[in-house]
């Protein structure tokens, strides 16, 4: 059995269905991170995952034919996460993109949330002209793409936390964990 | 003191964070779902929502200059919720839009979510050029405008939860709570 649990970004986002999946658990896989935030549920094995990659990914669903196995997945595994990468049922957390959107006070459905964490996301910049932009980032997204629209930055969610607004041009991103919000 | 606070949409979904908001509160208002998710939590005066209306929300808005009070919001506030509609701290829960991308293994960043829940959406549905669409319906919304496209159809999630798949034009909904995937 393979559960695939999002265990939220900041401490305490835990929700009881997925604290019960994770308690258990004969074995629990998760980033160091994703292990820290789960660590008061966890009462079987726990391995921490240093290689986010298909051979990893196999291991882990062939244990799960006999095991009770639980994959922690920061945020939401359906949020830029784990949960399309392996065969399992997907328990949602909660995600840096509804944080921003709960600091900013924006609502998902008026807003396209873009992907552009280590990879290029260019041509879905485009998507400004329909929607506001929330684009999760790390140091290489430049966002003077976006012009002299209003934005806001978001770095280092939920740990030492900064929020600034400006226009798009004008932001330095100085955290690969940074959130942008563009205005349409 | 206002906190606007999700309570997801199935049962067991409350966070350890918003639990604790919600046990600290002087006065809890919600809808009867949401109070009824909540309810084992609730240690102050609670009051049922009938009218989802701004006069409802400046008299709340004015309560909490004095007292401690939480605004329960099924799903989580920012996703066509009541994040927007009212002054205060946002406190995400999971919501029905999770559900369904874990339910079908899809990626929010591949998706548009649009709401056409009592509104019309015909306008954002050329999104589907672009992305995978996720369409909070009711049964007014007419499927049919995305033609032969690849479609699945989730109604009443986590209540008499029915799942089909087939053309968009082809499914025939049933419930006020649908969600409509259609892939690009």
């Amino acid at each position: 059995m393979l559960n695939i649990v999002g265990v939220g970004i900041c401490e305490g986002q835990i929700t009881e269905r997925a604290s019960k999946l994770i308690s258990r658990a004969e074995v629990v896989f998760g980033s160091r991170r994703a292990l820290m935030l789960a660590s008061k549920f966890i009462s079987g094995e726990f391995v921490e995952i240093k290689k986010f990659e298909d051979e990893t990914y196999r291991e882990i669903e062939k244990l799960a034919e006999k095991r009770n196995v639980v994959v922690l997945s920061t945020g939401d595994p359906m949020v830029a996460g784990l949960g399309k990468r392996l065969k399992g049922n997907v328990e949602p957390g909660i995600s840096s993109v509804q944080l921003a959107l709960a600091r900013l006070k924006e609502d998902l459905c008026s807003t396209v949330v873009i992907d552009a964490h280590a990879r290029k996301a260019e041509d879905e910049l485009e998507l400004i002209e329909r929607r506001n932009l929330l684009i999760l980032a790390d140091r290489g997204f430049d966002p003077s793409l976006l012009g002299k629209r209003r934005a806001a930055l978001i770095e280092d969610i939920c740990g030492n936390e900064r929020i600034s607004f400006g226009r798009a041009e004008e932001l330095r991103i100085s955290s690969d964990y940074s959130i942008v919000f563009v205005w349409k």
